[in-house]
């Protein structure tokens, strides 16, 4: 591992995702992704009988999953980074304690996927681990409830408002000759744009996203050409707007190779659901479906994956704080990309 | 680095404590520890607008603190490490936004500075960062408010009911020829005996702690005669008597080496704070002042640092659920030690 520039980590030992899976909710199955899910959830209580356990149960399906793909056993496993939007990581302490594994919760919003994967690459890359999972959880219904309004009110949705995914995924990351490897990453710095409305957290996150983009650029002395795709968390259609223009005033063009999980996951149209998708199963269920596969079967060669967070709580939010936002960049390369 | 037993890493590296603060409450000054804070908070509000505000005013406070302890530039530190126990761990983002450092959110309730601690040193070890920076912080108003009752409701505490502490602490990790060394490092598996009374963590963590440090000690070869104090963090006095019992059980008898910071921090009796103190920044705080002294004199020469978190929530403590529990471990070297 060595550091180049003013914060790009380069794994040298190369770290892979030996095993990935996506569990995703029926609204999910129904967008156009539906397909690539390893399972789908009918049920949004999944038989438990809160919709917080469910989440945590379908959290632990992913990270099952995840295992049974990767061929690596349980023993072989040193650490599980987990987190998610319930209030205090309930979704993710409660989903994988049976699994029994040394637990290290994580909290990055809608970045945990992201800042899950370099901590497993920093790990196993330095040999602190010789393996290690990560993972991450939302749950429509959960975060309805904990955010915004019970579902039964029944409240109109602004324009710009997103949809929060209901589902998990999960990755075992280790040394290996083969396989998606993580060939660098640049941890995100807070960025507060002084957006005060939570129905809008495109635009809070833009920012972050635009920040940790340019930084990588620069660090690597790359540019947008040489990436076959740019794909950011859950900015949706508002908050890609602004990372362009952000992205441009910094000379970089990034808009023939973006696209954005909030943007993938459903059909924005068909589905209603305003500026796209969010939550921290958004890019975890985008990623760990079709954007791995096509990065298994040389369909994405060299990708940047830059999953983004708007650090607020509901707390802050009747505060009218302004939302903190955060990015995290992972560059991944395909096994068929010698 | 490298791996030693099942789960316990040795840092070969010398990861050293370069700069290290706490600040602390009223009532936390009035106790036992008072005069060993860097900084005393007087006001619950620290002259912001609400309790969440004056929470992250502190933590910022201590990191700030830290760092200009540590001699080390803000330049110079590559990543920082934050968590609280305030709903998406606002404490820390609001806090340290300012700071401009790359951070990774990190959750583990009480748990947290120890978990920052094990970051920091992971991250430097291994060369992915030349210095970290991690920190916490709890605030007893925002607490009461967020898990229990609004503060006007002047609500009966039960005797088993421990006491959130105000307060933050942050330590500068970076390698270094001499300072407090963390030598090693045992992560915490999630440990759930089904105690469901959160008025009663002290008992829901105590399993935690035991399987951490029966951990440890198998992983080195060692028992708790190698140690002159292994410090857990906030069991308080039921925990503790737990703790014993269960590590007894299991041939270690610690009882003559143990503290713990939610004994250490408040006069029990005087101060009528039933089973000690809590929360997380009850452990950074003590182990940022007193504890890191006396490292640094020699007073103390070899400790074991064991904080300890309850993973629930409010919902689901309302939900009847049962508290999983995690428990960190940091073995710590004065510089005295040779």
């Amino acid at each position: 591992m060595k550091r180049i520039g003013n914060r790009t980590l380069i794994f040298e030992n190369t770290p892979v995702i030996k095993g990935y899976a996506s569990v995703a909710g029926k609204k999910e199955y129904e967008g156009p992704l539906g397909k690539f899910f390893d399972r789908i959830i009918f049920d949004p209580y999944n038989g438990m009988e809160t919709f917080e356990d469910a989440e945590s149960s379908f959290q632990a399906e992913a990270v099952s999953l995840a295992i049974e793909k990767s061929g690596v056993t349980t023993d072989e496993i040193d650490y599980i980074f987990a987190g998610d939007l319930l209030n205090q990581c309930t979704g993710s302490s409660f989903g994988i304690r049976d699994f029994q594994l040394p637990f290290l919760g994580q909290y990055g919003a809608c970045s945990t996927m992201g800042q899950g994967l370099i901590m497993s690459a920093v790990f196993t890359d330095s040999g602190a681990a010789r393996n290690a999972v990560c993972a991450t959880s939302s749950h429509f219904c959960a975060a309805e409830r904990q955010y915004r309004f019970p579902l039964e009110y029944g409240s109109v949705r602004t324009p710009t408002a997103q949809w929060t995914v209901t589902g998990a995924g999960s990755c075992v990351v280790g040394r290996a000759d083969s396989g998606v490897s993580i060939a660098a990453a640049t941890v995100g710095k807070i960025t507060d744009y002084q957006v005060t409305d939570p129905n809008n957290m495109g635009a809070a996150m833009a920012p972050a996203a635009a920040d940790t983009i340019a930084s990588f650029f620069r660090d690597t002395d790359t540019s947008p050409e040489n990436y076959d795709l740019i794909l950011t968390g859950d900015l949706g259609l508002v908050g890609s707007r602004s990372l362009y223009e952000l992205l441009f005033a910094e000379g970089f063009d990034i808009k023939s190779r973006h696209n954005d999980c909030g943007l993938m996951i459903f059909d924005r149209e068909a589905q209603d659901v305003h500026a796209g998708g969010s939550g921290c199963g958004c890019c975890a269920t985008t990623f760990c479906s079709k954007i791995m596969n096509d990065l298994e079967n040389g369909i994405l060669s060299n990708i940047l994956f830059v999953p983004t967070g708007a650090l607020l709580s509901a707390t802050t939010a009747e505060q009218k704080k302004t939302i903190p936002s955060i990015a995290h960049l992972i560059d991944l390369v395909s096994p068929m990309c010698s």
